[in-house]
């Protein structure tokens, strides 16, 4: 059961809060254990889009920022952040090209993903001319299924065919999303060490030199911290949400994000908030019931979102919130959440609150 | 099965793209029919979000606008369209209440929901002192259990509140949601109208002027449009999406919005697209296969998504895009898509493209 101690008075709701001791313990913690195992962490900077939660995440020791698109990273690259890695497939054509170009030539540190033959060429030609090579590093798919190639001998093939385009191929990476289910962290992150290990030592046999082993997501962000892995990139443990409580990838202190929400109608059998679909967003797996997790009625359930009303199952004898009544809402995914929002209301650790921007809100491409 | 004839080139995808001569034909053929019938059409602005698309529908005969927050209600004030009603029930407390009584000095014709006794009597605190009486519109639950109140006796208590509040009631409104099924626009329609006309006899009964009898969702604008109705509230028609195809509610090529893609990885079982559940939102009603319908590719079915991917099963046998293909889709709920977007692509009917503001993006309190 998640808690949140600290609900600030006079909201305008909805609003997205975010508890900033929370995120600067979830950032020391993972930080620490990263530390003692020798690993790398590049937090993925989708889930809070924040230049000023980057910064706290490199404050703590991060060695660099995941980002998923080419506008997050332009976003991240324009307030000095330069050291980042695109980790997706990337198809660099058109207005892309020249976007990734222009990026590389601002923060030639930069890497990119990569897991076709065709995307290999597309990028190799977006950067033609510019000095150095472009760092790309191949995905491997560890079992989830979504992109990256399928076996090593693909890994070598991708990677050739980088070369060939005049990029640098420095390592592979996965993303072990499968480990979305209760249960599924452990063998999920397992098969992206295997995957990850078998895809490195193809393109060693190949002549290539591996110096990224890069694995993660919050649910294998400990069980695929391990053997050849230098470096993980989860990004949802630093805000937490409902979904990594119940898979347990995350303590019920560590959600320092919520929505906080107004109860505008009340009937015998349910409350209305005004939180619904572009507040708290549709994101519901299979194995979690209602659309989020309202802090202290741990029975009641948010069974249907229409844009503006969240409805709330309240059963007769079941605690629930009055009319009028403020609640804190801990999203299931807290990403596409922060994702609807233009900014947020900042909980300092002295007690004040601040106004944070989301900076890379919508830069969804 | 959807189609869509215009396609732009070297959009930089995922890209948000509407074709106004779809959403002028959807407004005038709606506007002749409630012409024909002599009910007024108050369209929902939290559809498109947008200035430019609200003032086609003014110029094809809409009577003004719906929103469901305050936050939209500013920003088409702010662009001098005054003539505006809240469909929600607005718990005016706090910023909100100061927001409230500052936009009904804008726009004193504004109307506001309400479905409660507490909702009614922070509404008169509100604007207390302000010139003139603020109209308010008693909620009517016909049925959705969304908000609403629950029987006639209950609208004459709400109303007797209000006007002790000192609030102008001028009427009842529902909305017919529980018409998101297929086959159930006939009885949610019929639904809309008896509670209405319920809510209506004893307002009137209770000593109060009805003026205004406003029923409306898109599968029930028809079905709902008759009888006492003076006026509807649809949304969703005028850019049309996959869920209102599949429910008969528009015709195949009333779909004046799509979401455009890149695919970005091929493989024997499946493509990956570059919209994910931030562009394409996870919103999927149990009826539905998939989160979006492919144009050009009826047999695909976009099965799953995360932030950035789409991921479509493509079985061997079966048509599918290439890689680096461009594909527009159909989103199964525009509404929350078009809150993704900053701006979009608007095609205008000459052949020429121009980038058109989402105003009213994230207003969601």
């Amino acid at each position: 059961m998640e808690t949140w101690e600290r609900l600030p008075v006079g909201l305008d709701t909805p609003a997205l809060v975010v508890d900033l001791a929370r995120v600067e313990a979830n950032a020391r913690r993972l930080q620490a254990e990263m530390g003692r195992r020798g690993i790398a962490l590049r937090p993925h900077a989708k889930t809070h889009k924040s230049v000023r939660i980057a910064r706290l995440q490199l404050d703590a020791g991060a060695t660099g920022l995941t980002v998923g698109t080419l506008g997050e990273a332009e976003v991240f690259a324009t307030a000095g952040i330069v050291d980042l890695f695109i980790a997706y497939p990337v198809w660099a054509v058109g207005p892309k090209a020249a976007r990734l170009r222009a990026l590389y030539e601002r923060a030639p540190g930069l890497r990119v993903g990569v897991d076709s033959v065709g995307g290999a060429e597309h990028l190799g030609v977006a950067v033609r001319g510019a000095p150095g090579r472009l760092a790309v590093i191949i995905e491997i798919d560890p079992g989830q299924h979504r992109t990256g190639v399928p076996d090593p001998s693909s890994a070598v093939e991708v990677a050739a065919a980088a070369r060939s385009a005049g990029l640098e191929v420095i390592g592979v990476f996965s993303h072990g999303g499968h480990s979305y289910r209760p249960g599924a962290a452990e063998a999920a992150g397992a098969d992206e060490v295997r995957a990850l290990v078998d895809g490195a030592e193809a393109l060693e046999a190949g002549g290539f030199e591996v110096s990224v082993v890069s694995a993660g997501s919050t649910p294998t962000m400990l069980t695929a911290a391990t053997g050849r892995v230098t470096e993980i990139r989860p990004g949802t443990y630093v805000l937490g949400d409902h979904q990594q409580v119940v898979l347990g990838a995350i303590p019920d202190d560590g959600c320092a994000a919520v929505v906080v929400a107004t109860v505008v109608s009340v009937f015998p059998d349910r409350v209305a908030l005004d939180a619904g679909a572009k507040s708290l967003t549709k994101d519901r797996p299979d194995w979690l019931d209602g659309y989020g997790a309202i802090v202290g009625y741990p029975d009641l359930v948010i069974e249907r979102l229409s844009d503006y009303h969240g409805i709330v199952r309240a059963p007769e004898g079941v605690s629930r919130p009055a009319l009028g009544e403020v609640v804190a809402i801990v999203p299931n995914h807290i990403c596409p959440v922060v994702d609807l929002f233009d900014d947020f209301t900042a909980l300092l650790p002295d007690g004040s609150a601040e106004r944070w921007l989301v900076d890379a809100r919508g830069r969804s491409g």
